[in-house]
């Protein structure tokens, strides 16, 4: 497999075009930034990381017949997916209060929902990704009602998986965020990549942070926490 | 029928016990108030005409049939209705963008939806009545979801009503939000005010804004379009 043109950068990764029609190449960066692009650093380590921990996952997923994008990881930050149209709705699942949540409901972050949540936002950088209900995707055409249904139910399976492997981790899965794509044959999967980027991931005894929130909210060292949950998940820590 | 003690004082009414067990008395307010209480203002007869308005505009509903707390309007600015638990979630429905589905959804002011849309925000002064999913709803127990479906039938058809009748006297009816309340047996039955205070309301024509954009955005004399919207809903003027 070739790397060719770069098809686009976004604030994590940079997407390829390779020598294949349907394959993307996939390389994670450094760069770190929060609340719409407003805070930033980079952080040695980070690409690293959030490429092997996406790749457990989704091999993960995979091998619970979650249909997704990922083919291979090729190198310490870089993969090999599918080339999806991703929808432009970023799906949040949650199973416990916190971050935006607990301020939009006046509700104590890490309070447990009886039941997982699931929460649409519009992926658009200029208005801020807000929240949006299936009547404002309706009129932004970002999907139909069917698809809706689709996205709902499988972050819900996804969650299902990923909290029970979480915990088998003695990782604490409070939120996190998928998006979903369209093979060139109309098929929704899931793309992008799930890390402690996308992730709220607490220590399941101790509730202490090893997520992105520890960039956003000043807490300490952020690859410490990345790297606890790649070790916990059985991954070579690939940072020293 | 007499009025007692004071059961309640919003931004706009007061409310008050009477005699009757399940009949309270409204007195509208002069105060104006806009950005979750951080603009406020007097105005002298804001009052009257939305008292006014408003039970213009209830009677045209409780004639087409959506039932409603209004009983009687007793003077300038007051008015009987029944009393009822109201459902903190304000129902917005939208025929037209504007306001902050412009700002979320990245649209210009004044596009047509081509069906009306049904929003929900949760009534929470503190929290600065954010928008909520049925997903938020369900874990604040506000309502269940029978009963939400049955928020945004109402809303739609009270949106039918209004919106001929509104145009009938050349009036767009932009937007507008309603609040509901269970009666002590159990009904949900629409209640609060219909006002330019709660309602988008644009000259069919010109387009010229007739409702408290006006005072939001400081656009000129604010009772002078709440007097044009009960002059051409046939009401009298009750401002000089």
């Amino acid at each position: 497999m070739e790397k060719k043109a770069l098809l686009y950068e976004g604030k994590a990764k940079k997407i390829y075009t390779t020598d294949v029609e349907n394959i993307v190449w996939v390389s994670y960066k450094d760069s770190a930034t929060a609340f719409n692009g407003e805070k930033k650093a980079e952080i040695t380590g980070k690409g690293e990381l959030n490429n092997e921990i996406t790749s457990l996952l989704f091999q993960k997923l995979t091998d619970a017949g979650v249909k997704n994008h990922f083919i291979e990881k090729l190198s310490a930050t870089e993969q090999l997916v599918k080339k999806v149209d991703i929808i432009p709705i970023e799906v949040v699942i949650r199973n416990s209060v916190a971050g935006s949540l607990s301020k939009r409901l006046g509700m104590d972050e890490g309070t447990e929902l009886e039941k997982a949540i699931v929460e649409f936002y519009y992926k658009d950088d200029t208005l801020g990704d807000p929240l949006v209900t299936e009547d404002h995707i309706r009129v932004l055409k970002l999907a139909t009602l069917e698809e809706l249904q689709t996205l709902r139910t499988l972050g819900l399976c996804i969650n299902n998986v990923l909290k029970e492997h979480f915990a088998q981790c003695n990782v604490r899965l409070v939120d996190f965020k998928v998006e979903f794509g369209k093979t060139s044959d109309g098929e929704i999967i899931l793309a992008d990549e799930i890390s402690p980027d996308t992730c709220r991931l607490w220590d399941a005894e101790t509730n202490q942070k090893l997520d992105k929130d520890v960039f956003r909210r000043d807490l300490g060292n952020v690859t410490d926490g990345y790297n606890e949950i790649l070790k916990r998940l059985g991954g070579l820590s690939c940072t020293k």
